[in-house]
Protein backbone atom coordinates (compact mmCIF):
# COMPACT_ATOMS: atom_id res chain seq x y z
CA UNK A 1 0.00 0.00 0.00
CA UNK A 2 2.55 2.69 -0.02
CA UNK A 3 2.92 3.38 3.77
CA UNK A 4 4.06 0.48 5.14
CA UNK A 5 2.59 -2.59 7.29
CA UNK A 6 3.05 -1.31 10.72
CA UNK A 7 -0.27 -0.75 11.21
CA UNK A 8 -1.78 -3.99 10.54
CA UNK A 9 0.02 -5.69 13.59
CA UNK A 10 -1.46 -7.65 16.54
CA UNK A 11 -4.99 -7.00 14.78
CA UNK A 12 -7.94 -9.32 16.52
CA UNK A 13 -10.82 -7.96 14.82
CA UNK A 14 -12.12 -5.92 12.03
CA UNK A 15 -15.67 -3.10 11.62
CA UNK A 16 -16.30 -3.02 7.81
CA UNK A 17 -18.65 -0.49 6.72
CA UNK A 18 -20.64 -2.17 3.67
CA UNK A 19 -21.31 0.38 1.14
CA UNK A 20 -18.55 1.16 -1.14
CA UNK A 21 -16.07 -1.21 0.66
CA UNK A 22 -18.54 -5.10 0.27
CA UNK A 23 -20.59 -3.44 -2.46
CA UNK A 24 -21.36 -0.76 -4.58
CA UNK A 25 -25.24 0.65 -4.64
CA UNK A 26 -27.02 0.43 -7.93
CA UNK A 27 -29.70 -0.85 -9.36
CA UNK A 28 -31.43 -3.60 -7.50
CA UNK A 29 -29.43 -3.61 -4.55
CA UNK A 30 -25.85 -3.32 -5.61
CA UNK A 31 -22.61 -5.08 -7.08
CA UNK A 32 -19.94 -7.21 -4.79
CA UNK A 33 -16.89 -5.40 -5.16
CA UNK A 34 -14.41 -7.65 -6.50
CA UNK A 35 -12.38 -9.74 -3.83
CA UNK A 36 -14.30 -8.81 -0.97
CA UNK A 37 -16.75 -11.68 -0.45
CA UNK A 38 -13.67 -13.85 -0.34
CA UNK A 39 -12.07 -11.31 1.91
CA UNK A 40 -14.67 -11.98 4.35
CA UNK A 41 -14.32 -15.67 4.38
CA UNK A 42 -10.73 -15.28 4.53
CA UNK A 43 -11.30 -12.77 8.19
CA UNK A 44 -13.48 -15.76 9.36
CA UNK A 45 -11.13 -18.61 8.30
CA UNK A 46 -8.00 -17.01 10.01
CA UNK A 47 -10.01 -17.10 13.72
CA UNK A 48 -10.41 -12.67 13.09
CA UNK A 49 -13.86 -11.24 14.90
CA UNK A 50 -15.69 -9.43 12.25
CA UNK A 51 -18.52 -6.86 12.60
CA UNK A 52 -19.94 -4.96 10.28
CA UNK A 53 -21.00 -1.15 11.02
CA UNK A 54 -22.98 0.46 8.89
CA UNK A 55 -25.51 3.45 8.52
CA UNK A 56 -27.89 1.67 6.17
CA UNK A 57 -31.21 2.97 7.30
CA UNK A 58 -33.73 2.09 4.31
CA UNK A 59 -34.01 -1.80 5.35
CA UNK A 60 -34.51 -3.76 8.72
CA UNK A 61 -31.25 -5.63 8.83
CA UNK A 62 -32.52 -8.94 8.25
CA UNK A 63 -33.49 -7.60 4.86
CA UNK A 64 -29.92 -5.92 4.75
CA UNK A 65 -28.45 -9.39 5.34
CA UNK A 66 -30.12 -11.10 2.80
CA UNK A 67 -28.98 -8.82 0.20
CA UNK A 68 -25.46 -9.35 1.35
CA UNK A 69 -26.06 -12.90 1.25
CA UNK A 70 -27.20 -13.18 -2.08
CA UNK A 71 -24.34 -11.17 -3.02
CA UNK A 72 -21.97 -13.97 -1.63
CA UNK A 73 -21.16 -12.56 1.43
CA UNK A 74 -20.92 -14.77 4.44
CA UNK A 75 -22.48 -12.43 7.17
CA UNK A 76 -25.28 -13.01 10.21
CA UNK A 77 -27.50 -10.46 11.54
CA UNK A 78 -25.94 -10.40 14.69
CA UNK A 79 -22.78 -9.30 12.87
CA UNK A 80 -24.30 -6.09 11.67
CA UNK A 81 -24.44 -2.76 13.72
CA UNK A 82 -26.74 -0.30 11.90
CA UNK A 83 -28.75 2.80 13.67
CA UNK A 84 -32.02 1.69 14.06
CA UNK A 85 -31.34 -1.08 16.50
CA UNK A 86 -29.09 1.55 18.54
CA UNK A 87 -31.86 3.80 18.35
CA UNK A 88 -34.15 1.61 20.02
CA UNK A 89 -31.92 1.15 22.69
CA UNK A 90 -31.95 4.64 23.51
CA UNK A 91 -35.35 5.16 23.14
CA UNK A 92 -36.09 2.86 25.73
CA UNK A 93 -33.74 3.70 27.90
CA UNK A 94 -35.07 7.54 27.84
CA UNK A 95 -38.43 6.87 28.00
CA UNK A 96 -38.50 8.12 24.38
CA UNK A 97 -41.93 7.64 22.21
CA UNK A 98 -40.88 8.31 18.28
CA UNK A 99 -42.63 10.31 15.52
CA UNK A 100 -40.68 8.44 12.82
CA UNK A 101 -39.96 9.74 9.38
CA UNK A 102 -37.69 6.81 7.96
CA UNK A 103 -37.97 4.98 4.77
CA UNK A 104 -40.98 2.21 4.84
CA UNK A 105 -38.56 -0.44 4.86
CA UNK A 106 -36.89 0.42 8.58
CA UNK A 107 -40.06 1.04 10.31
CA UNK A 108 -40.83 -2.86 11.24
CA UNK A 109 -37.31 -2.27 13.49
CA UNK A 110 -39.75 -0.17 15.51
CA UNK A 111 -42.44 -2.59 15.79
CA UNK A 112 -42.19 -2.73 19.78
CA UNK A 113 -41.60 0.70 20.82
CA UNK A 114 -44.29 3.07 21.77
CA UNK A 115 -45.21 5.59 19.62
CA UNK A 116 -48.23 7.11 21.20
CA UNK A 117 -48.25 10.90 21.77
CA UNK A 118 -44.73 11.11 20.74
CA UNK A 119 -41.96 13.25 22.69
CA UNK A 120 -39.25 12.74 20.09
CA UNK A 121 -38.64 12.50 15.63
CA UNK A 122 -36.82 9.91 14.90
CA UNK A 123 -34.59 10.31 11.40
CA UNK A 124 -33.97 8.39 9.00
CA UNK A 125 -33.22 8.12 4.94
CA UNK A 126 -36.51 8.52 4.23
CA UNK A 127 -35.91 8.88 0.44
CA UNK A 128 -39.30 9.26 -1.30
CA UNK A 129 -41.11 9.51 2.16
CA UNK A 130 -39.15 13.07 2.66
CA UNK A 131 -42.28 14.84 1.28
CA UNK A 132 -43.15 18.37 1.61
CA UNK A 133 -46.13 17.20 3.88
CA UNK A 134 -44.18 14.78 5.86
CA UNK A 135 -41.21 17.00 6.97
CA UNK A 136 -44.17 19.71 8.02
CA UNK A 137 -45.40 17.12 10.39
CA UNK A 138 -42.17 16.39 11.59
CA UNK A 139 -41.45 19.98 12.32
CA UNK A 140 -44.75 20.28 13.89
CA UNK A 141 -44.09 17.46 16.39
CA UNK A 142 -40.69 19.12 17.58
CA UNK A 143 -41.98 22.52 17.49
CA UNK A 144 -44.78 21.93 19.64
CA UNK A 145 -42.85 20.18 22.43
CA UNK A 146 -41.32 21.82 25.02
CA UNK A 147 -37.79 20.83 24.72
CA UNK A 148 -37.44 19.20 21.36
CA UNK A 149 -35.89 16.02 20.66
CA UNK A 150 -34.64 15.23 17.14
CA UNK A 151 -33.11 11.75 16.96
CA UNK A 152 -31.08 11.49 13.46
CA UNK A 153 -29.70 7.75 12.21
CA UNK A 154 -26.53 9.27 10.32
CA UNK A 155 -25.89 12.68 9.05
CA UNK A 156 -24.48 11.89 5.66
CA UNK A 157 -24.65 15.06 2.86
CA UNK A 158 -25.46 12.68 0.23
CA UNK A 159 -24.73 9.19 -1.56
CA UNK A 160 -24.88 7.76 -4.92
CA UNK A 161 -27.35 5.28 -7.08
CA UNK A 162 -27.56 4.47 -10.27
CA UNK A 163 -29.93 7.40 -11.29
CA UNK A 164 -27.96 9.74 -9.48
CA UNK A 165 -27.14 11.51 -6.66
CA UNK A 166 -29.77 11.51 -3.23
CA UNK A 167 -29.72 14.10 -0.68
CA UNK A 168 -28.89 12.01 2.65
CA UNK A 169 -30.35 12.31 6.06
CA UNK A 170 -28.23 15.06 7.04
CA UNK A 171 -29.63 17.08 5.25
CA UNK A 172 -32.59 17.16 6.07
CA UNK A 173 -31.60 17.32 9.80
CA UNK A 174 -30.21 20.17 8.83
CA UNK A 175 -33.36 21.51 7.64
CA UNK A 176 -35.19 20.96 11.11
CA UNK A 177 -32.25 21.68 13.19
CA UNK A 178 -32.14 25.09 11.47
CA UNK A 179 -36.31 25.49 11.68
CA UNK A 180 -36.32 24.53 15.41
CA UNK A 181 -33.15 26.29 16.67
CA UNK A 182 -32.35 22.70 18.07
CA UNK A 183 -29.56 20.14 17.57
CA UNK A 184 -30.05 16.67 16.65
CA UNK A 185 -28.71 13.64 18.34
CA UNK A 186 -26.88 11.66 15.75
CA UNK A 187 -27.33 7.86 16.48
CA UNK A 188 -24.89 5.98 13.81
CA UNK A 189 -21.61 6.74 12.53
CA UNK A 190 -19.57 9.07 13.07
CA UNK A 191 -20.97 9.02 16.67
CA UNK A 192 -18.40 7.90 19.18
CA UNK A 193 -21.04 5.92 20.91
CA UNK A 194 -22.66 4.12 18.02
CA UNK A 195 -18.64 2.48 17.64
CA UNK A 196 -18.11 2.06 20.74
CA UNK A 197 -21.47 -0.27 20.79
CA UNK A 198 -19.97 -1.87 17.51
CA UNK A 199 -16.66 -2.72 19.18
CA UNK A 200 -18.49 -4.38 22.62
CA UNK A 201 -20.33 -6.70 19.53
CA UNK A 202 -16.42 -7.57 18.05
CA UNK A 203 -15.49 -8.18 21.70
CA UNK A 204 -12.40 -6.91 21.02
CA UNK A 205 -11.08 -3.64 22.36
CA UNK A 206 -10.28 -0.63 20.20
CA UNK A 207 -6.16 -1.11 20.11
CA UNK A 208 -6.88 -4.61 18.40
CA UNK A 209 -9.10 -3.52 16.10
CA UNK A 210 -8.71 -2.01 12.74
CA UNK A 211 -11.50 -0.01 10.91
CA UNK A 212 -11.86 -0.57 7.36
CA UNK A 213 -14.14 2.24 5.37
CA UNK A 214 -14.46 4.44 2.09
CA UNK A 215 -15.97 7.80 3.95
CA UNK A 216 -12.86 9.53 5.12
CA UNK A 217 -14.65 11.82 8.20
CA UNK A 218 -17.63 8.87 9.21
CA UNK A 219 -15.73 5.53 9.07
CA UNK A 220 -11.28 6.55 9.40
CA UNK A 221 -12.06 9.87 11.79
CA UNK A 222 -15.20 8.45 13.64
CA UNK A 223 -13.26 5.09 14.20
CA UNK A 224 -9.90 6.81 15.49
CA UNK A 225 -11.37 8.61 17.96
CA UNK A 226 -12.52 5.71 20.00
CA UNK A 227 -8.61 4.71 19.63
CA UNK A 228 -9.31 1.95 16.91
CA UNK A 229 -6.82 1.97 13.54
CA UNK A 230 -8.87 3.03 10.41
CA UNK A 231 -8.06 2.88 6.70
CA UNK A 232 -9.95 3.79 4.12
CA UNK A 233 -10.10 2.05 1.08
CA UNK A 234 -10.09 3.61 -2.38
CA UNK A 235 -13.23 2.09 -3.13
CA UNK A 236 -17.21 3.16 -3.18
CA UNK A 237 -17.17 7.26 -2.37
CA UNK A 238 -13.32 7.46 -2.16
CA UNK A 239 -12.22 10.50 -3.83
CA UNK A 240 -8.59 10.98 -4.41
CA UNK A 241 -9.01 14.56 -2.86
CA UNK A 242 -10.14 12.73 0.89
CA UNK A 243 -6.12 11.67 0.60
CA UNK A 244 -5.31 15.78 1.51
CA UNK A 245 -8.21 15.72 4.08
CA UNK A 246 -7.35 18.75 6.42
CA UNK A 247 -8.22 16.98 9.82
CA UNK A 248 -8.45 13.04 9.08
CA UNK A 249 -5.31 11.01 8.38
CA UNK A 250 -5.73 7.30 7.73
CA UNK A 251 -3.12 5.19 9.32
CA UNK A 252 -3.31 3.49 5.74
CA UNK A 253 -4.74 3.35 2.32
CA UNK A 254 -5.43 0.42 1.03
CA UNK A 255 -6.81 -0.15 -2.71
CA UNK A 256 -9.75 -2.52 -1.59
CA UNK A 257 -10.65 -4.90 1.60
CA UNK A 258 -9.08 -7.51 -0.51
CA UNK A 259 -5.58 -5.67 -0.19
CA UNK A 260 -6.51 -4.83 3.66
CA UNK A 261 -7.37 -9.04 4.80
CA UNK A 262 -3.57 -9.87 2.33
CA UNK A 263 -1.78 -7.40 4.37
CA UNK A 264 -3.65 -8.27 8.06
CA UNK A 265 -3.30 -11.70 7.61
CA UNK A 266 0.36 -11.60 6.72
CA UNK A 267 0.95 -10.36 10.22
CA UNK A 268 -0.65 -12.80 12.06
CA UNK B 1 -46.20 52.86 24.07
CA UNK B 2 -44.61 53.66 27.23
CA UNK B 3 -41.36 54.05 25.49
CA UNK B 4 -41.40 57.73 24.95
CA UNK B 5 -41.84 58.93 21.26
CA UNK B 6 -38.92 60.61 20.94
CA UNK B 7 -37.43 57.88 18.75
CA UNK B 8 -40.56 59.40 15.92
CA UNK B 9 -38.52 63.06 15.20
CA UNK B 10 -37.77 63.72 11.72
CA UNK B 11 -39.73 60.63 9.70
CA UNK B 12 -39.75 61.49 5.98
CA UNK B 13 -40.37 57.98 5.07
CA UNK B 14 -41.88 54.34 5.90
CA UNK B 15 -40.52 50.96 5.25
CA UNK B 16 -43.35 48.15 6.02
CA UNK B 17 -42.97 44.72 6.28
CA UNK B 18 -46.33 43.29 5.16
CA UNK B 19 -47.16 39.91 6.50
CA UNK B 20 -48.51 40.77 10.25
CA UNK B 21 -48.82 44.18 9.86
CA UNK B 22 -50.99 44.87 6.94
CA UNK B 23 -52.63 41.27 7.19
CA UNK B 24 -52.42 38.12 8.97
CA UNK B 25 -52.38 35.11 6.80
CA UNK B 26 -55.09 33.03 6.71
CA UNK B 27 -57.62 31.05 4.71
CA UNK B 28 -57.97 32.85 0.51
CA UNK B 29 -55.12 35.16 1.68
CA UNK B 30 -55.41 36.51 4.52
CA UNK B 31 -57.24 38.89 7.06
CA UNK B 32 -56.34 42.96 7.06
CA UNK B 33 -55.24 43.87 10.47
CA UNK B 34 -57.67 46.49 12.10
CA UNK B 35 -56.51 50.12 11.33
CA UNK B 36 -53.83 49.51 8.76
CA UNK B 37 -55.27 50.01 5.55
CA UNK B 38 -56.70 53.55 7.52
CA UNK B 39 -53.09 53.37 8.43
CA UNK B 40 -51.73 53.00 5.12
CA UNK B 41 -53.60 56.13 3.66
CA UNK B 42 -52.79 58.39 6.30
CA UNK B 43 -49.12 58.32 5.74
CA UNK B 44 -49.54 59.15 2.35
CA UNK B 45 -52.04 61.95 3.06
CA UNK B 46 -49.55 62.91 5.37
CA UNK B 47 -47.17 63.68 2.56
CA UNK B 48 -44.66 60.53 3.76
CA UNK B 49 -43.07 58.36 1.51
CA UNK B 50 -44.00 54.78 1.83
CA UNK B 51 -42.53 51.32 0.29
CA UNK B 52 -43.47 48.19 1.58
CA UNK B 53 -40.57 45.42 2.44
CA UNK B 54 -41.77 42.24 2.38
CA UNK B 55 -39.78 38.70 1.60
CA UNK B 56 -43.09 37.15 -0.07
CA UNK B 57 -41.50 35.26 -2.52
CA UNK B 58 -45.45 32.93 -3.67
CA UNK B 59 -46.51 35.17 -5.92
CA UNK B 60 -45.62 38.05 -8.27
CA UNK B 61 -45.78 41.52 -7.20
CA UNK B 62 -48.37 42.27 -9.77
CA UNK B 63 -50.68 39.34 -8.17
CA UNK B 64 -49.30 40.53 -4.68
CA UNK B 65 -50.44 43.93 -4.97
CA UNK B 66 -53.91 42.45 -6.38
CA UNK B 67 -54.51 40.59 -3.32
CA UNK B 68 -53.35 43.65 -0.43
CA UNK B 69 -56.17 46.20 -2.89
CA UNK B 70 -58.31 43.49 -2.30
CA UNK B 71 -58.06 44.07 1.39
CA UNK B 72 -58.71 47.67 1.01
CA UNK B 73 -54.79 48.96 0.55
CA UNK B 74 -53.78 51.97 -1.63
CA UNK B 75 -51.20 50.11 -2.77
CA UNK B 76 -49.05 50.62 -5.57
CA UNK B 77 -46.59 47.59 -7.61
CA UNK B 78 -43.70 50.26 -7.27
CA UNK B 79 -44.27 50.29 -3.97
CA UNK B 80 -42.98 46.99 -3.23
CA UNK B 81 -39.60 45.63 -2.59
CA UNK B 82 -39.67 41.73 -2.80
CA UNK B 83 -36.57 39.52 -3.45
CA UNK B 84 -37.09 38.30 -6.58
CA UNK B 85 -36.90 41.06 -8.87
CA UNK B 86 -33.65 42.40 -6.42
CA UNK B 87 -32.68 38.35 -7.42
CA UNK B 88 -33.15 39.37 -11.31
CA UNK B 89 -30.91 42.47 -11.22
CA UNK B 90 -28.30 40.19 -9.45
CA UNK B 91 -28.54 37.27 -11.69
CA UNK B 92 -27.99 40.20 -14.69
CA UNK B 93 -25.21 41.90 -12.96
CA UNK B 94 -23.39 38.63 -12.67
CA UNK B 95 -24.39 37.28 -15.95
CA UNK B 96 -26.05 33.84 -13.59
CA UNK B 97 -28.68 32.08 -15.07
CA UNK B 98 -30.82 30.30 -12.60
CA UNK B 99 -32.19 26.64 -12.10
CA UNK B 100 -35.11 28.02 -10.23
CA UNK B 101 -36.85 26.00 -6.97
CA UNK B 102 -39.95 28.15 -6.21
CA UNK B 103 -43.50 28.49 -5.96
CA UNK B 104 -45.14 28.38 -9.58
CA UNK B 105 -46.86 31.94 -8.14
CA UNK B 106 -43.44 33.04 -8.33
CA UNK B 107 -41.93 31.74 -11.64
CA UNK B 108 -42.97 34.77 -13.73
CA UNK B 109 -40.74 36.85 -11.95
CA UNK B 110 -37.53 35.43 -13.80
CA UNK B 111 -39.91 35.40 -17.18
CA UNK B 112 -36.69 37.51 -18.97
CA UNK B 113 -33.80 35.76 -17.25
CA UNK B 114 -32.10 33.40 -19.34
CA UNK B 115 -32.15 29.95 -17.70
CA UNK B 116 -30.67 27.99 -19.85
CA UNK B 117 -27.32 25.84 -18.66
CA UNK B 118 -28.29 27.07 -15.27
CA UNK B 119 -24.90 28.24 -13.09
CA UNK B 120 -26.68 28.65 -9.95
CA UNK B 121 -29.67 27.73 -7.98
CA UNK B 122 -32.29 30.41 -6.79
CA UNK B 123 -34.95 29.18 -3.68
CA UNK B 124 -37.35 30.69 -2.80
CA UNK B 125 -40.65 29.21 -0.60
CA UNK B 126 -41.59 26.66 -3.14
CA UNK B 127 -44.56 24.93 -1.04
CA UNK B 128 -46.05 21.91 -2.89
CA UNK B 129 -42.87 22.30 -4.80
CA UNK B 130 -40.51 21.39 -2.17
CA UNK B 131 -40.41 17.58 -3.32
CA UNK B 132 -37.64 15.20 -2.93
CA UNK B 133 -37.32 15.14 -6.75
CA UNK B 134 -37.12 18.54 -6.87
CA UNK B 135 -34.86 19.00 -3.75
CA UNK B 136 -32.79 15.93 -5.43
CA UNK B 137 -32.33 17.97 -8.45
CA UNK B 138 -31.40 21.25 -7.34
CA UNK B 139 -28.70 19.67 -5.39
CA UNK B 140 -27.42 17.81 -8.38
CA UNK B 141 -27.60 21.28 -10.38
CA UNK B 142 -24.92 22.58 -7.39
CA UNK B 143 -23.08 20.06 -6.55
CA UNK B 144 -22.24 19.15 -10.22
CA UNK B 145 -21.04 23.12 -10.67
CA UNK B 146 -17.09 24.22 -10.38
CA UNK B 147 -18.19 26.79 -7.32
CA UNK B 148 -21.85 26.14 -6.27
CA UNK B 149 -23.57 29.35 -6.13
CA UNK B 150 -27.21 29.47 -3.97
CA UNK B 151 -29.27 32.30 -4.09
CA UNK B 152 -31.80 32.30 -1.16
CA UNK B 153 -35.25 34.42 -1.57
CA UNK B 154 -35.01 34.95 2.31
CA UNK B 155 -33.69 32.51 4.95
CA UNK B 156 -37.05 32.35 7.21
CA UNK B 157 -37.43 29.45 9.69
CA UNK B 158 -41.37 28.72 9.68
CA UNK B 159 -44.72 30.33 9.17
CA UNK B 160 -48.06 29.78 9.91
CA UNK B 161 -50.60 28.94 7.90
CA UNK B 162 -54.08 28.07 8.52
CA UNK B 163 -54.05 24.24 8.36
CA UNK B 164 -50.61 24.63 10.53
CA UNK B 165 -47.03 25.61 10.38
CA UNK B 166 -44.37 25.33 7.23
CA UNK B 167 -41.11 24.88 6.89
CA UNK B 168 -39.68 28.35 5.04
CA UNK B 169 -37.02 29.24 2.71
CA UNK B 170 -34.74 28.80 5.15
CA UNK B 171 -34.63 25.59 6.40
CA UNK B 172 -34.37 24.02 2.65
CA UNK B 173 -31.74 26.65 2.29
CA UNK B 174 -29.77 24.95 5.06
CA UNK B 175 -30.32 21.06 3.83
CA UNK B 176 -28.85 22.46 0.61
CA UNK B 177 -25.77 24.19 2.31
CA UNK B 178 -25.28 21.62 3.76
CA UNK B 179 -24.77 18.55 1.59
CA UNK B 180 -23.14 20.88 -0.56
CA UNK B 181 -20.87 22.54 2.04
CA UNK B 182 -21.62 25.77 0.61
CA UNK B 183 -22.63 28.93 1.90
CA UNK B 184 -26.12 30.28 0.15
CA UNK B 185 -26.04 34.27 -0.65
CA UNK B 186 -29.80 35.82 1.04
CA UNK B 187 -31.32 37.83 -0.95
CA UNK B 188 -34.54 39.59 1.29
CA UNK B 189 -34.74 40.87 4.22
CA UNK B 190 -32.10 40.71 6.47
CA UNK B 191 -29.60 41.08 4.07
CA UNK B 192 -28.30 45.08 4.03
CA UNK B 193 -28.11 45.01 0.55
CA UNK B 194 -31.89 44.43 0.35
CA UNK B 195 -32.62 47.39 2.91
CA UNK B 196 -30.61 49.42 0.84
CA UNK B 197 -32.62 48.47 -2.54
CA UNK B 198 -36.00 49.31 -0.41
CA UNK B 199 -34.06 52.44 0.98
CA UNK B 200 -33.42 53.53 -2.50
CA UNK B 201 -37.08 53.21 -4.17
CA UNK B 202 -38.60 54.64 -0.67
CA UNK B 203 -36.36 57.72 -1.90
CA UNK B 204 -35.32 58.50 1.49
CA UNK B 205 -31.68 58.25 3.56
CA UNK B 206 -31.63 55.86 6.20
CA UNK B 207 -31.34 58.48 9.23
CA UNK B 208 -34.90 59.86 8.14
CA UNK B 209 -36.53 56.58 7.73
CA UNK B 210 -38.24 54.25 9.87
CA UNK B 211 -38.88 50.14 9.46
CA UNK B 212 -41.66 48.94 10.95
CA UNK B 213 -42.14 44.80 11.06
CA UNK B 214 -43.35 41.69 13.54
CA UNK B 215 -39.86 39.96 12.81
CA UNK B 216 -37.54 41.43 15.65
CA UNK B 217 -34.63 39.87 13.28
CA UNK B 218 -35.22 40.27 9.98
CA UNK B 219 -37.15 43.43 10.19
CA UNK B 220 -35.96 45.15 13.06
CA UNK B 221 -31.76 43.59 13.25
CA UNK B 222 -31.79 44.21 9.24
CA UNK B 223 -33.33 47.64 9.25
CA UNK B 224 -31.01 49.33 12.46
CA UNK B 225 -27.74 47.50 10.69
CA UNK B 226 -28.51 49.86 7.73
CA UNK B 227 -28.72 52.54 10.13
CA UNK B 228 -32.30 53.32 9.82
CA UNK B 229 -34.74 53.41 13.04
CA UNK B 230 -37.34 50.29 13.20
CA UNK B 231 -40.04 49.47 16.05
CA UNK B 232 -41.48 46.10 16.42
CA UNK B 233 -45.85 45.80 16.25
CA UNK B 234 -47.10 43.73 18.61
CA UNK B 235 -49.31 41.84 15.77
CA UNK B 236 -48.02 39.13 13.54
CA UNK B 237 -45.17 36.40 14.65
CA UNK B 238 -44.30 39.13 17.42
CA UNK B 239 -44.02 37.24 20.16
CA UNK B 240 -43.54 38.71 24.64
CA UNK B 241 -40.26 36.85 24.59
CA UNK B 242 -39.25 38.81 21.84
CA UNK B 243 -38.83 41.67 23.90
CA UNK B 244 -35.91 40.17 25.83
CA UNK B 245 -34.46 39.15 22.70
CA UNK B 246 -30.57 38.90 23.49
CA UNK B 247 -29.14 40.81 20.40
CA UNK B 248 -31.93 43.29 18.64
CA UNK B 249 -33.58 45.73 20.51
CA UNK B 250 -36.40 47.66 18.60
CA UNK B 251 -36.37 52.10 18.96
CA UNK B 252 -39.78 51.36 20.28
CA UNK B 253 -42.64 48.73 20.64
CA UNK B 254 -46.10 49.60 19.27
CA UNK B 255 -49.03 47.57 19.69
CA UNK B 256 -50.27 48.00 15.64
CA UNK B 257 -49.03 49.97 12.66
CA UNK B 258 -51.99 52.56 13.45
CA UNK B 259 -50.69 53.46 16.63
CA UNK B 260 -46.93 53.62 15.37
CA UNK B 261 -48.62 55.90 12.37
CA UNK B 262 -50.60 58.07 15.12
CA UNK B 263 -47.23 59.08 17.41
CA UNK B 264 -45.43 59.56 13.70
CA UNK B 265 -48.12 61.78 12.99
CA UNK B 266 -47.90 64.07 15.96
CA UNK B 267 -43.97 64.78 15.77
CA UNK B 268 -44.82 66.49 12.20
Amino acid sequence: SGSGSGWARAVRGLLLDVSGVLYDSGADGGVPIAGSAEAVRRIKAAGLKLQLCTNETQATRENFVRKLRAMGFDISVAEVTAPAPAACRLLKERGLRPHLLVHDGLIPEFAEIDKTNPNCVVLGDAAENFTYANLNEAFRFLIGMEKPVLISLGKGRYYKETDGLKLDVGAYMKALEYACDIQAEVVGKPAKRFFESALAELGVPPEQAVMIGDDIVSDVGGAQQCGMRALQVRTGKYRPSDENHPEVKPDAYVNNLAEAVDIILQQL
